[in-house]
């Protein structure tokens, strides 16, 4: 069962690897919105994202004969090169599947830690097809990230780091995908300090968290559309999704726009690079949507964004 | 006289406003270098570079009457910026000599934060008559930024400050312009760590301090030409450079392109964004004209530059 516990046994387990990332005080956000707001930037986090702590929970909790036999995950971005990164660390064959139509550029990035890629094809829903074909003939353990306990207990340990940085932190935004990373932090925090109040935020184009919480239950959104590529999600894991009603104090919707703007407000005033779903915090506090109260975190939740594509944001945003 | 105890005393000074900085390892720059490489992020500064220390300690340590009659310094960039927010923090009046052509843009930054703007003509001379005219006319304090103490003094708390994070560092490399920033640095690391050696970097258009170490002796070079705005000198400060002799160990010197290729990696592969001048280690290093041993640190001095600029060396590097 998942708890304080799981997440305080993977935050003991992290390697030095994994950053300590640096929070830092942002006094334009603050004179814009009253608050003292701090941004958490793990797009300082060994390659690139917050998702590196929840790669190494995962593997590290195998049992030595998963990892003697090698896991998989399906994911075109972050959690693959995150998950290639910690298999080559931990000694573990890893392999990630990817659709055919993957950038070349995100395909060697999780082969040159050393990940064998697997295509699938050109549909979303073979992916989970294709891991279940490698569990059943090579013995490989498939991870699904969107349900797995570990990756929320891993995402989580980014929740206990900013209290260790800001034990007083009062409001707590967080960028919002299938669920499993603003599940974790929400549960670290509200857990240690139940007067802190944490939101999250997602693009407009991808907004399953946020129509699933006015439902009541998980839904399906019948398309996403978004330049958030970390953001991509037309439902919620059920996992996080039961944290997430039970701790999250509200959702915020920011358009692609506006997350354009945060990318370049970042580069040009902060001098961090943030992917499009990294800024989605920025955004919502740049654009008045968020309403922080007292000492605030915004995450910076990733910076591998295509350098034509942050060359044209830092352009003309 | 200028010793580690008034770099101490310029450290103990500092305001909560000047942020101790991060500092991040690389990977990718201890694998392609071979020793174990940490990049010291003071475009993370306030303001945007390390002239946030020196600004405050130049001011702090006028006389009361000083402050109330108000300072001015030359400067079109960081400088200005920087002794703009402190001149505001400490309430003290200051101006900022600017010569006609400087960019609205940096013009604009600095009046942003309360700073008088007196702006001189357009020869380079004239900068020094008309902060000379200030003092005369209006009893304002002109500092000679290039000869001043109280600037290697503040400049050296960077120094104090790595050694707090990495007191075991062997190898310090610093962006070089007229030399008080290494000045600084040096004197605080050599004194503390003797047994650490410390690089000095300039753009290869750039090099007065590395030529003038050849000589011997201070010496002006016949032109300035780089993309690094951040390090334009024709000649060293003769304080500085004194220091400079005694301390520093050697000089590299990179080309413009391999700045910006630099700035270009920097943004892509570590997620921060560089001015220039600020990104000279971190080309002395991707190049392998530094070889660095032990552990190692090279600071990435200041993020102030020009979008448009940035997207282009993202783009093109």
């Amino acid at each position: 069962m998942l708890n304080l516990a799981s997440i305080e046994s993977a935050r003991a387990a992290l390697p030095p690897q994994v950053v300590h990332t640096p929070l830092i005080a942002s006094e334009e956000l603050s004179a814009l919105t009253g608050a003292t707001v701090s941004l958490k930037l793990e797009n300082l986090q060994v390659t690139g994202s917050y998702k590196a702590r929840a790669a190494f929970t995962i593997l590290n909790n195998l049992a030595p004969e998963q990892k003697a036999r090698g896991a998989a995950l399906t994911s075109s971005g972050n959690f693959a090169s995150a998950f290639a990164y910690m298999g080559r660390l931990l000694r573990i064959p890893v392999a990630v599947v990817m659709m055919d139509q993957t950038s070349p550029l995100k395909v060697e990035k999780s082969r040159r830690y050393g990940a064998e890629i697997v295509f699938c094809g050109s549909r979303f829903e073979d992916r989970w097809a294709t891991l279940d074909r490698l569990e059943a003939e090579r013995g490989i353990t498939g991870v699904n990230t969107f349900e797995s306990e570990d990756v929320v207990a891993g995402h989580g340990t980014l929740g206990l780091e900013i209290l260790d940085n800001l034990p007083e932190v009062d409001t707590v935004l967080i960028p919002v995908s299938s669920g499993g990373l603003i599940a974790g932090v929400t549960m670290a925090i509200k857990e240690r300090r139940p007067s802190a109040r944490v939101f999250g935020v997602q693009p407009e184009g991808s907004n399953a968290v946020t129509e699933s919480l006015k439902r009541g239950e998980p839904v399906r959104i019948p398309q996403v559309t978004t330049i958030c590529d970390a953001l991509i999600a037309q439902t919620p894991g059920s996992v996080p999704f039961r944290i997430i009603q039970r701790y999250v104090d509200g959702m915020i919707l920011v358009t692609d726009d506006e997350v354009k703007r945060a990318v370049r407000w970042l580069a040009v005033d902060t001098k961090i690079v943030a992917e499009a779903g990294g800024a989605v915090c920025v955004a919502a506090l740049l654009t008045g949507k968020a309403k922080p109260q007292g000492c605030t975190v915004a995450l910076v939740s990733g910076g591998n964004i295509d350098p034509t594509t942050l060359a044209d944001y830092i352009r003309d945003g």
